[in-house]
């Protein structure tokens, strides 16, 4: 069920049985030359979407661009500086909770996020309206467990960090119509650590991070969804379930 | 051409051609017993789409969630405080202007977010990374003349000034399988000023101010969409072309 | 009665009969070659003045540097950061709403001001102090239909957008050995649309746009204080008295 | 010279011979049964305002509401958070760097103000646009050694430290119309330390701390006016001699 | 080198052989019934000074505030709102950016705070004093694979997540005097995720997570001091080794 | 009672019979040849642990780096930006207060955080968790009058402004092996006001100002600790016993 293409009763009628919702959390930054830059806000809505389906999970709106202050050296990155991102999200979350939702969770679609929303969710507990209590989880569909055996099945020493062959295919699920194609030198792109965005240029010239994304196929990307999807709709049924 | 299912290199190419882009803003909140939650936001970006197409435009990720305050008392509904608001749109200006982008133009389909949004400009030119100039521009497809007309010629005087027959047939023109029926009570609904949350349900019970929605088709939506785009489309030329 | 000139304890008087408050906003800012810095501050505070006076409405101090980021490229104009002046809309709302009062106009005598203090209302409503209920609502005298029909008949098209004849006829009544002289080149000023301040001072040397203030008189300035204090007081007759 | 009387040319052609301005700083706040609600900022503005013709010295509007939090447990009291005086301040002084002055004077009519003021002036310096460098300083004009002498000749012990018969004399040169009369009880209040607004009314029932106002009278306010001014024209003087 | 025990020309000369500092940074809070509040801020700095000790680095004063707020449920407990941790984290590096210092390696004793300081960053690099460049990094000290070794080796299974006793052992060796003694039960804490303050106490009513600390020794303490300070330093010297 | 070395269980056993906390604040700067860069914060730490022996009073950790903007221009100087330190006295008071603290000391020993942090002070009240009352102060230990007198006695005009021996007598009584040598040129620095951190610097080149530190000695120290101590600790007991 999505927020976007309900009604106000609809959500009220739904509240009587429920109090989780699923937000999906993405960037939108570059991805080396083959991968959208819609990539991370992408990746989080399919598989929010379907996770909504499998849970009966109301799914609100996805925040497209995060924390990528990284990326920034790449023509059509956008970012959100971190103290931004708190805000965003304790309005989503305070939000939420005036209508009586109790248990958000964010459904992550990039690593540049983690930080900050995970620090993002105490100064949501510690600054909420009066009388709502309510907790906040953060999944990233990507270091699930399932699915990342079922990215080293498909892609074995080549999925990498950044513009992973495994996020691309679940964009070419999404977006048929926009495969792209490049020359990729080196093949596989280096690895290593990273600072602010003129290093991550430098040390990673087309924005790829020890990944080959050549290799994503569009029926990759179906078979991650539904992969990552059951694992998120296995999250969020525990996530209700604690007391 | 979509920002999110581009890659950094097609935007590096768009930059030798333009520095323009546009934004899509919207809302999540209530538009009364028929209309959708995402009613601002699907319509500015089906709009923003649309003219992108017309006029060879870049447009970037959606904002989905304004400042909706006043619709709070409406399950369902999120807003962003006006402070955030105007972090999120610095934030997104600076990100694009970082790029060498110079001409960014919103497109909006919420009345709530104007106040603060033209605000927000000022706050983004007053802090703006250092030796970068730009123009921003906000764009209401509801309010162009041309629209405004057929509007009227649709739907008369129950056309009002929320959870409007039009905005409600653009949505319909989007998402098919999502429109809703309900009996409205009364048919067209009262009219009037409004102030906080509170305030705004006590008026208007059932969210919708001044409309019929139920006049709504999605035929028509084609329509407005297609002559609010060419609008959008003729102002983004207009404000590329300004010195 | 002006807060300024009164004692707490005719203030506590005060809030037994009325919740209604007047708040003056203006700005500080260039006003071309004839027209003073304070303008917009000095318009505002005397018609909230002789509003107050037919109304029987307290009148709080006078908000004198609004948000003027575009005319920041001429000597002498100050400006509020967007979200400083927000700020300090929820301060002196929230200062009034802690003694009783739940009618709060602001009587703006600044177009840029607008979108900023109107966003600032919902924040206001958002983070009120606990228990706390009010209206905020703007009024700009200058667009106000009697008084726009007086400046149409005084100066017919040489009105213009800004430094206009109206609002210096004021300023002449209100200090009239501050009127100042000058040649005026071209003598009805430029038109149009501008962004920061660099934009502003190009598009509009001399810093007027579209008026000839040297129709203005003195005799002018006290017919237009007295209709659009009338306005004020009308406009405000009604904010108390809506349920 | 007063910035709000004059043009944009006039302060251009100031800049040529001085970069000093005077910013008058005061509060609005209870002063006691007798002493009017905007006192300090009324005689800020009166003193500055006599100080800029002895010094030939330009003077900005006043900044009429102050930190008073202390006093918001009566009515009429207004108050900016700290927070938000520090936004304030920094605004006008990086406003007037702009433009190229270098020497802020603030002229001080409120206790409460001294901290966050002299601590707000190093936000100003540590954030100043860039290439602008400038002086920022607090004058208090009811602490000047000259202006103590005479109050301390003029009321002796019953001074005191709010609602002081000096501040209320100054105000009562400025608006003879508006002189009040009450009976005090006791005639001298009582003296201490405060905190918060409900410990500050708990102590102070009638808002005086330790001073007689009954005494006041305007002939003495006109003689206060004199000597204060000059002190704070002195004082400007070899702060524009700095090296 | 001990910042806080140097002068200003010590520290000129340090920057002439290197551009690198160490800043511990803990947390306030409960650390069960045997453990110290100050544990985690007391560890940070031991074992950053013995660290800059074997690597001739700099040690900057301990932040000993963190992010605690799931901790508020116990007495004693501080902490710092995520978003005044990022002010505090960017004025730290940015302090020590304008003195030329190029890498600033926070050690870290305190996992509450990882998400907010790596989110803070990003911060700091956005808006970073202008012409400076700088790397920050976040080294957790309880989580160094040698250091996990000998928890592993001295505890086995009842090392757990919060109040361990490796945490402990090493405020033992510091303090000796202040080592406690409590009756624990059950023996070993119970385990599992947890949200907000209130969640935080009602699962773990003593404040203890899977630990038991009655096993820390002072002897251990020493020992895991030195192995978790040779691995800061080696993790340093890697920094500073960085192109 | 250092609370860094208590359990929460002794904490929550304090509270029982004390609501009072003190809370050492300092500054992290330079503070000429010989003294320390941690002189503020190691003078009030020393002082409020042996004011707390005396008062039986809990210490909190130290705040070890203030507002010193204006010591940027020395190498290894650190500052929080006003507005952080705001945030932070907030955070430490609201802290506190949710465990039931009604009375907060801050112990200071820079000059520098006196104006933002009783500013703060008020912001705290303003903003404070709901239902909580609480009072907080500031106590400087260097201008006691016990203290002053000694300080004369000892240097008599040779303590000056900053970097005075007195302050560097008592960080040699607490670091005897770090007490420093240097010529001093002149012996006895220049006084003077000065404003943002290049014109201290230019002033005072080598960071003194109107002092010659190399008077001071361990043992006199040893006396400034105990006769500050014994000042904090009966402000302390004044300070708990008012209504």
């Amino acid at each position: 069920m999505q927020l976007q293409t309900s009604t106000w009763q609809e959500v009220e009628a739904y509240l009587t049985r429920s109090k989780g919702v699923i937000i999906p959390i993405g960037s939108t930054e570059q991805h080396g030359p083959t991968g959208l830059i819609g990539t991370d806000a992408i990746t989080a809505e399919v598989i929010s979407e379907r996770a909504g389906e499998i849970a009966d999970a109301l799914v609100a709106p996805t925040i497209a661009i995060g924390m990528a202050e990284h990326h920034m050296g790449f023509p059509g990155s956008m970012t959100l500086r971190p103290s931004t991102l708190v805000s965003v999200i304790c309005d989503n979350v305070h939000s939420l909770a005036r209508h009586g939702f109790t248990r958000m969770m964010f459904v992550n679609g990039h690593g540049g996020n983690i930080g900050t929303v995970t620090g993002a969710f105490y100064e949501a507990y510690a600054s909420a309206p009066r009388d709502t209590r309510f907790n906040c989880r953060l999944v990233n569909w990507f270091t699930d467990r399932k699915v990342a055996a079922l990215a080293k099945e498909l892609y074995g020493d080549h999925e990498g960090g950044h513009a992973t062959p495994s996020e691309v295919a679940v964009t070419q699920a999404v977006y048929p119509d926009a495969i792209k194609s490049a020359t990729l030198d080196p093949q596989v792109a280096p690895s290593g650590r990273f600072y602010g965005p003129e290093d991550f240029r430098r040390r990673f010239p087309d924005g790829r991070i020890g990944s080959d994304p050549s290799l994503a196929r569009p029926e990759h990307g179906e078979r991650l969804i539904e992969v990552a999807a059951q694992a998120v709709a296995d999250t969020y049924a525990e996530f209700l379930a604690e007391d």
